[in-house]
């Protein structure tokens, strides 16, 4: 079982120092202390052991460290940078783990663009030797990239010509969309095994400078320099600091077999069915209304807490529990308390803990669109499915509301809906579900009162409202026959209709560059007993069937 | 080896019966005559060879038709419209073979769009029966969709829960993104293998309206006389129709087994290096400047024929020489007589056959984006890049132009650069190329003088100026590497980089659609022993892999 818990004293691989406003992100990665058995890190290649450390170290500084402006992300080993995901942990991984770890990977580069971007923290890659394949990748995923000129170190992608398949973690969509090299050139780049050095990378756009050896170190001390003295945006300003940072304890939770218990969410696995019933508990009555209290109640406010335990059961999903299809979201509380705090959080978005509170909800909102697997929003009595929690709904492929006039069933909108959790395409769930008609955003925006199931219904909010007699059939059926179907047929055809509309870097890197390297990660030429992935390493050649597809 | 080349005496599957400003396009597939052995296309469902015919169809009412408005797409047979892509067609078809089949069927049904969007002819479904899968995939493409009310007839998307795989051919885009259907009632409908019926599939928006069998004649009449009865867009109009089209002529080439030559285009192939070249010649001097002469002269003029000659060799390399992994693009000819047409093009746009001509132009230039070979353009002395032939370069992965001031290397811009041909990203090939750098665009543009290899290295037009010692070695090395390299990485690689900036509807549909299609179409609960495309139709089931991927 995978675990994606972790934090800085359990690292094996990453040094997180902070000094002040800046912090330096060091990667150092232990040959040996690998995920599972089979292959070694060597050359600061990783695994997702290595990746679930990063992403957990850009989660903290968000929280713990609000006070750091720029992040230096480096390596402590001498000459290389990072050498990319492990080759020989991908040639011997499953399809589907390859892609699950693809994904994880993608969506930790893009919280790090997400935390330059809304909480400006200015991400500096320090290449101190060779960043190739992943290892330019993790770079290009940072603002600014300095290569050290020492006759030797460069950037390069060389998945294609090395390995028959696609940098896929961002790296071309980062090429063109991103850093804007010019296509001829991202081809040629992307073709070159051995990459470029310092003075053709800077022309070519792939790095923003480059410093030799014994200037490097002071060259990029210089440019932090800068970049803390400079005034912070005036949205990512970190005010209030009365405690510097908030610390994220682990997530405690109590498991069986086929449950797993955190205080917020709780999850059931009907494994012999293949779904699970993913339930949200809302927040109590009596949460806090100021920044400050907020502050300290710290990572047990409902908003922080229950969201951090939504992520990690959706990574636990994903991983471990590959053959659940589909996910109920379930939840259960008050509409009113609900409304109450995201009026609260609403109220205090300029302060730097609401907002990191407020960008993680929609981060692991943004996770749930992304993962692959169905889900189906029940609303039932007694849920609350209101404002920031509504949002599962909207996120669901379908949403079934009970029609019973003798009970309470209702969900509302609130002012977050409006946007604070926009959806990697950029618009919020509520637009993309009323593409065909816009005004619709705006009216149930307007209607301050909660929707009972025939007024949810009539506003377009769900998908089928059956009544008291048929409800407990139609959710078993519609059940059974989801988690009937092809699940491959099931991922592509989820990853089509969910995001409607504009698409962005983010959906480009998800929707196109992820579904070919999902095609190539299947296809022989690079994992067949001929192929490129299979044979890397080792004394034989891959063998191409040449024909072009 | 398959032809793309028909002509409407020659259609086996499709009437076109042209009746003043309508057209009707019948589809009335002939069972037996497939395009290779192995299958029935019954229930009008189709192969390649449908839509070849389907493709021809459309380019013919562009040209030979301009006075049409109202094209209405229809079918001969009884209670049913069309059942789609033929599935024992798919089921015993080699992986490239289908990637290629939906790529055409896909083009085709974007040019329909591009019909209608550029030249104002109105697509219109009149489904007097039944269209399931690639069936409502075509009718989606139409502008607009009426149904029978019988009872029975539907529209449905059944390859999800009977196939296992995607309704490929733009179905789930379009569903989302130009119907704008609600996520999740566009999810409940492609889940569902008998479809939607009159009431609730109009509710639901996936048709204009239904009506009853009694009434369905009179109501497509009706509304086919409310369409050409609107005044002709402004853009779209077409005037000066002295003699009412113009024929397409079957276009004659001479071939060898490594040879075809055509009046303009030439294809010289080498199959045992995997590369091909693809030589256009570019226009004579004395080319008419008058759209009289131009409609005169017919489908000889130089910027149809070539560009009609350039579509037929790509789709010939596509399909039947699938080993090229390498397009060397070439020109032959007088700049001055390139820039010269293009003034004439660009003078003459609001005639309705020039327009028509820039069209096309446009639509051979995206099948060349979107072909999954390499091209490199290769500029030597007597070469015409320039104008409408300059985008041949900048459609290219990479431009090689040789360096030597002994010689005149040139190439040169045109107005026609400046948005005559847009890429499907809606981008011209100069802004997607200097998305970095936006003004260098209108600094291109503005040079009103040819380019020597130097200045177009200096512009940013070209890849590589090697001089005439290295000129031979360079390019000879340049196309060992490429076509050494895995040829799907290749083509995921290019999908990548190619499509630069912002994303429409039909780049999803290439791109984020495609893709997991091609990844379904590799997956073993589709295609291996036990998927659902192997075992649709027979007595066994399929049975599936449930690891959600």
């Amino acid at each position: 079982m995978i675990n994606f818990q972790t934090s800085p004293d359990q690292y094996k691989h990453w040094k997180l120092k902070i000094d002040g406003p800046v912090a330096q992100l060091s990667m150092d990665v232990q040959e040996d202390a690998t995920l599972v058995e089979g292959y070694k890190l060597k050359l600061n290649s990783y695994d997702l052991g290595v990746d679930i450390e990063l992403s957990d170290a850009i989660q903290r500084l968000r929280f713990e460290h609000p006070e750091v402006r720029a992040v230096v992300v480096t390596s402590l080993k001498p000459r290389i940078f990072c050498a990319g995901a492990n080759i020989y942990m991908l040639g011997t991984s499953s399809h589907a783990f390859k892609v699950n770890f693809c994904k994880f990977t993608n969506e930790t580069r893009c919280a790090m663009e997400d935390d330059s971007h809304h909480s400006g923290r200015r991400y500096i890659a320090a290449l101190n030797g060779t960043a190739s394949g992943g290892g330019y990748e993790l770079a290009i995923a940072c603002d600014e990239i300095y290569l050290v000129d020492d006759g030797n170190s460069a950037v390069s992608l060389p998945e294609v010509p090395l390995l028959g398949v696609l940098p896929g973690t961002g790296g071309l969509t980062r090429l063109v969309d991103k850093r804007k090299v010019r296509r001829d050139r991202a081809d040629v780049f992307s073709t070159l095994a051995e990459g470029l050095k310092g003075k053709r990378a800077k022309d070519w756009g792939l790095i923003n400078d480059t410093f030799p050896t014994s200037k490097f170190q002071e060259a990029i001390d210089a440019r932090i320099a800068q970049v803390v003295s400079l005034p912070a945006d005036e949205n990512a300003k970190v005010n209030n600091l009365g405690h510097m940072g908030i610390k994220l304890n682990p997530l405690a939770f109590e498991s069986t077999d086929d449950t797993r218990d955190y205080k917020y969410v709780s999850l059931k696995l009907h494994r012999e069915k293949r779904y699970a019933d993913l339930t949200v508990r809302g927040p109590e009555s009596d949460l806090p209304t100021t920044p400050d209290d907020i502050q300290e109640l710290g990572d047990n406010y409902w908003a922080l807490r229950a969201f951090r335990e939504l992520d990690d059961s959706l990574l636990h999903l994903r991983v471990n529990e590959p053959e659940i299809g589909l996910v109920c979201l379930r939840t259960e509380g008050d509409i009113d308390n609900v409304l109450a705090l995201d009026k609260t959080l609403a109220a205090n978005r300029d302060h730097w803990l609401v907002r990191e509170i407020v960008l993680n909800m929609a981060r692991v909102l943004r996770r749930l669109d992304l993962t692959a697997k169905s889900f189906f929003a029940i609303i039932e009595p007694g849920s609350c499915f209101a404002g920031s929690l509504l949002e599962l709904a909207l996120s669901s492929d379908r949403v079934y509301m009970l029609n019973n006039p003798d009970q309470r069933i209702e969900i509302a909108t609130s002012e977050l809906n409006a946007g604070a959790f926009p959806m990697s395409n950029g618009l919020t769930r509520l637009q993309s579900r009323f593409l065909a008609e816009p005004e619709k955003v705006d009216e149930v925006l307007a209607h301050k009162d909660i929707f009972d199931t025939e007024a949810a219904e009539e506003a377009g909010l769900i998908t089928f409202a059956p009544d008291d007699l048929d409800w407990e059939d139609e959710i078993r059926l519609a059940i059974e026959e989801r988690t009937s179907l092809s699940p491959d047929a099931l991922t592509g055809m989820e990853a089509s209709l969910r995001f409607a509309g504009p698409e962005t870097m983010d959906t480009k890197i998800y929707g196109r560059l992820t579904a070919w390297q999902n095609w190539i990660f299947q296809r022989p030429n690079a994992v067949g007993p001929q192929g490129a992935l299979t044979n890397y390493g080792k004394p034989t050649q891959a063998q191409f069937d040449y024909k072009r597809t």
